[in-house]
């Protein structure tokens, strides 16, 4: 077989899927050993799994063991092919996404690019604040914080000192929650048995939530609970104040109050961006794509729009950016084009609700479940077990869950490292290339 | 206690280690519990098991499985303390070191900073070469490899291909041979499943050898077994050859010899650099610091210098710049400290030559212990014990060691990763900032 793009049977449909998050893999899975020709294009190459990237920032695990490269998952499957590039724009007119230079056709093109951070326009926000979306992010957010520890052990300016024990989280959803407690823990814990020249007084983590409860997605009483859990854990929650500006020094919430702070992590927004196109979208306020009952493009019945980047309505609201909607709706997908080639009506997509959970740092978690609320201990088992098993779902391997529950149980998993080191700084602060200029 | 330089009883002798290499280590952990007071300081916040640094290059393990947080080893002990920052000057007329700024005094200094890249000033090297010393070089080369797959799977111009599937690898010592082993197998195996597109006939990697035999300090027979293997494996092995030029096109050779890469590794040469300091040293042609029997800079009784950044002559000739040379002289220098302190006379330092060993592949080594030369299975059965014993030694954990062997068995470790990703570039290239510009 030439290199380039490959040979394509001519009576082959050809599927193309931008993102290998959930949506786009399990639209390739359904579609896996069938009558499709399916490329997945993605700019990584590998698939994350998202709902621990929290605990690679907590420094409670490496990169590695969220991170799953896409060609291992799909060189089993002969009709599944891999693009490592990004998609710069949809052509319906033709056909065919651009990517690194080349058209690549299709026949039917599912989007499942995922959400990107919304900063509100909020002056200094894109600028300092340390968002937490990508595996990227992540490393660069563990480097920063290590750094910042580091730094403080050095340092006899106790305002310095201060400011670099401070780290602020600013978004009170289930993202800055289970960072919150983990980092909490991680502070409690091996770090203080790290850095015992520090004056753990001096160490503060913060919890800005703009409403008046955190995870307002799930019912009061389990909001009030994680409050309660994470403010036991040291953390401090502040209710009802939304940021109005980050600098360099700190941070200035609305309600008049500033935190002196190098460390600002960012979980308070997210919104669709999709890749230019000559398509006619509508979008909601927060650029999330409107999407008819079987995930296309309204007019359209050959563009898909899945995952976060949809905005697909539900009992009048639109599903949440979960990786459950992800999966069910790439499930769901294939199916319908599985319908599709045999001829069939495909029926609309239904969403399954099977709740959610919220973890709350190494032994408590909140749950909602076939309208049962659990909380505590127990919810953790089965955040725990839900975990373990998607993980594993996908990395097909009984040993990463051995490695996983070993190293999560005695926490001396050795990944409080600043790595990768980058620039010549003198501070030797690890930094990558954040947006278009390093930081360090 | 306050943050900062740590408070320090009066009667406390101060030793400093720059460099938390096997070196400097061994020096701190036989100075561990005693009546020193003991500072590490070194750029990185981890150490690296660096025997195995080809093989996370080779994607075969992941950076946090050779990288040991210092602070982990250290906080065991109250008398040692850890500073993550670089030693900018050596100031020996204050007895202090520079360090972030601060001063930071010593009784005794011990420098083992370990050893640079030497390019010989060969044109081209330092922009366009791939170093393979530290972690930060390891991943950067491991990411620039996979990409180079991902855009060869991708182009149709078939020169182009060639050049993003070719490989040169510079020195032909342990290093150079390792990684080739390592590099052939994952392209022979992993590889070519995940890239079924590619045609394997037009994947090379090059060994280029200056001399006329590889692995030159292991007897002759050793080194032709060592080649035979790596040509068994598709290793195109070339004596006898010296880099002239590296460009963005590719290596050129001084018998004439052009090979159009885009990836040149080079493990053809290392030297020493001694921080910028007020002390008399003599130095080798390479850098290497002339020291005494006891390891010390001549003329001074209380300046060390270990490791590779230390020329101590051994039977007429420097001794290797090797992990085992490294930690018994650390070992030593805490020894020659201690007796110090109880008021005896320290003896003179004597290397014991345990031999080495050099891996070729998974399951092929050469070794030489006591005399005795051994090659093939029975070698690499001693290479994966001896490794795994000094990487528990100071990891302390069985886990890990099973965790190192499964992978290393299996073989499908998921370290196939382009990770970090930085920059904006359209090809996603991962990079880090090398030096001074972004390659990417």
């Amino acid at each position: 077989m030439q290199g380039g793009i490959q040979l394509i049977q001519n009576k082959q449909k050809k599927v193309v899927i931008i993102g290998a998050g959930f949506g786009g893999l399990w639209v390739a899975k359904t579609l896996a050993n069938t009558g499709f020709h399916v490329t997945i294009i993605d700019k990584n190459n590998y698939h994350t799994f998202l709902p621990l990237l929290y605990q690679v920032s907590a420094a409670e695990v490496a990169p590695e063991q969220i991170a799953s490269p896409v060609r291992n998952i799909v060189r089993k499957h002969n009709n599944i092919h891999f693009i490592r590039g990004a998609v710069s724009k949809i052509q319906y007119s033709t056909k065919t996404v651009l990517c690194l230079g080349q058209e690549i056709p299709f026949d039917y093109l599912i989007v499942s690019a995922g959400s990107e951070n919304n900063y509100f326009n909020i002056p200094g926000v894109a600028r300092y604040a340390f968002p937490l979306k990508t595996l990227d992010d992540a490393m660069v957010l563990r480097n920063h914080i290590l750094t910042c520890f580091e730094r403080a052990s050095f340092v006899n300016d106790e305002k310095q000192r201060k400011r670099l024990l401070t780290v602020v989280i600013v978004g009170g959803g289930p993202t800055g929650v289970e960072f919150a407690g983990a980092l909490a823990e991680l502070i409690a814990g091996p770090l203080k048995k790290d850095f015992p020249e520090l004056q753990h007084e001096e160490i503060t983590v913060y919890l800005i939530e703009a409403s008046d409860r955190l995870i307002g997605m799930y019912p009061e009483k389990l909001g009030d609970y994680t409050c309660k859990q994470l403010q036991k854990k040291g953390v401090k929650v502040v209710h009802n104040a939304a940021v109005t500006n980050i600098d360099a020094t700190g941070v200035q919430l609305n309600n008049g109050g500033i935190i002196p702070t190098e460390t600002v992590v960012w979980t308070a927004g997210v919104k669709g961006e999709l890749i230019a196109n000559d398509l006619n979208v509508k979008t909601m306020p927060n650029g999330r794509v409107i999407v008819d009952e079987y995930c296309r493009v309204p007019g359209y019945d050959d563009v898909f729009i899945i995952g976060d980047l949809a905005c697909f309505m539900h009992n009048g609201k639109p599903l949440p950016m979960i990786a459950p909607v992800a999966m069910q709706q790439g499930r769901y997908v294939g199916k319908h084009l599985l319908q599709k080639l045999k001829g069939k009506t495909p029926i609309p997509f239904q969403y399954r609700d099977k709740g959610g959970m919220v973890a709350i740092g190494r032994n408590k978690a909140i749950a909602q479940i076939a309208g049962l609320h659990l909380k505590g201990y127990i919810a953790w088992i089965l955040w725990i077990f839900i975990h373990i098993l998607y993980l594993i779902g996908f990395k097909n391997k009984i040993f990463v869950m051995i490695n996983w529950v070993y190293s999560y149980i005695f926490f001396e998993k050795s990944v409080r490292l600043i790595l990768p080191r980058c620039c010549d700084d003198p501070h030797g602060d690890a930094c990558l290339q954040r947006g278009r200029s390093c930081k360090g």
